[in-house]
C-alpha cells in the first residue's frame, strides 16, 4: 500500500514514516521539500540500523498526496485548514485523520470547531468523494518515534465509509501490536479526539508521562 | 466511612453496596424502602455466601443522604432532576457522580444537558457546599454486580474540591483492583462521561461485551 503522510515532518508524521515504511511504501510530505527529503532519509537510516529495509521518499505536501493510495493527514488543528487549501487530488482516496482540537488553560481541555470535532470539519474541506476515517488520535507522538517503545494500545477507529474503514483497521493489525476496535460512524469522532486531553490531563495529574488508552 | 447510594436498587447501585459494604457501613436507599431493604437483604447473604461479613441497611434514599458521608448518586440521568427536587441535606458531604446522560440512534452518543455535563448539571441542583466528584461512570453495571469478575479497571476522577477527590481517590485505593486517576477538576467531566457511549460503541460494533478502560 501507498502511504501518503502530510505533514510528515512533524512528531505523529516522522513517527508514522517509522513505523509504517517497513511494510509500506511511504511518501512522506512537507511543505519544505527538502525538511521532507532530510526525515525520509532519516527514517531509512534508522530503520538499517536495526536491520530494517524501508521505503520512503520525501516530497512535497502535495506529490505525498497525488502518490498514496491512503493519505495520512499528520497535522496540528491549527494547521488543517490553510494546508488543505493548498492541497487538491484527495478524490477517491482513504485520508485518515488523527487530528485533535486541543486548547489549555491549567487543565487540556477539548476545543473543536463548531462542525463538531476535528473529523467534521475536515470532511467539509475534502471532496465529496474522500473516504475520511478516523484513527491514531490517542497515540503519544513521542510514543510513534521511539522504536524502543511498544505500541500496544487500543486505537478507536470511526467512519461513515464501511469499507475505508475496514482498510485502515487491517492496516492496524499489520502494525506488530497496536489493537483496532469500530468505534463506529465518523459522528462518534468528537469523543475520540476528546480522549487525548483527558490522556494528557491524567499524565500531567498523576505525573505519568505518555499516557495510552486501551478498551477491554 | 458511611456510604449513603441514592438508587441503591439500580443495577449499579446493587453492585457498588456488593463491593462496598464489605470495607465500609453502606446506606442503601430507593425511592421504594422496602425494595431498598430487599436489595440491602440480598447482598448481605449474597456477601455472607461467599463467607465474607457486609455491612448493609436499606432505607429511604432521604435516609441514605441524611446518613451517609460520602453519597453516590447511582441514578440513570433522567432521574436526576426529579430525585434531586425531593430530597435535602447534601451541605459539606461528598457526592459522587458516576451519572452519564447517553442517547442512541444507531450508535450511542453522548448527550449532555446544557450545562455541559450530568456532573455540572447536578453541581447546580445540590448546596454550595455540597462537594462534588465524578468517578465511576465507565465501569458496566452488570460487571459491578457479578463478584466473579476482577474489576481492575481505571477509574478516572474529577472534580474542583481536591479534598474531596482525593478522599474519593482513596476509597477507590482500598478496592482490590481498580485504579484511580486523577483527571483534574470538574470541567474535565464532560469527557469523562461521553466515554461510557464510546465503551458501548466499541462493544456492539466489535461483538465485544462489557468493555472498560484503563489508561497506561
Amino acid at each position: 500500500m501507498k502511504i501518503g503522510i502530510v505533514g510528515g515532518t512533524g512528531d505523529i508524521g516522522e513517527g508514522m514514516a517509522l513505523r509504517l515504511s517497513h511494510l509500506h511504501e511511504v511518501i512522506l510530505g512537507s511543505r519544505d521539500e527538502s525538511k521532507a527529503c532530510t526525515t525520509s532519509d532519516h527514517t531509512i537510516e534508522t530503520l538499517k540500523g536495526r536491520g530494517v529495509q524501508s521505503s520512503c521518499r520525501g516530497v512535497s505536501n502535495q506529490e505525498a498526496v497525488n502518490a498514496g493510495d491512503v493519505i495520512i493527514l499528520a497535522l496540528p488543528f491549527a494547521h488543517v485548514d490553510s494546508t488543505l487549501a493548498g492541497l487538491n487530488g484527495f478524490e477517491n482516496k482513504i485520508v485518515i485523520s488523527p487530528v485533535n482540537p486541543i486548547a489549555r488553560s491549567g487543565h487540556f481541555y477539548y476545543d473543536p470547531p463548531e462542525e463538531g470535532s476535528a473529523a467534521i470539519y475536515i470532511k467539509k474541506r475534502l471532496p465529496e468523494s474522500a473516504r475520511l476515517v478516523v484513527a491514531f488520535n490517542n497515540i503519544a507522538a513521542h510514543k510513534w518515534k521511539d522504536l524502543d517503545v511498544i505500541l500496544d494500545y487500543s486505537v478507536a477507529v470511526c467512519s461513515d465509509d464501511f469499507e475505508a474503514k475496514k482498510v485502515i483497521m487491517d492496516l492496524i493489525w499489520d502494525l506488530p501490536d497496536l489493537s483496532p476496535l469500530d468505534a463506529g460512524p465518523l459522528a462518534v469522532s468528537p469523543i475520540v479526539e476528546s480522549i487525548t486531553p483527558l490522556l494528557l490531563n491524567i499524565a500531567v495529574f498523576n505525573k505519568m508521562r505518555d499516557v495510552g488508552v486501551y478498551f477491554r
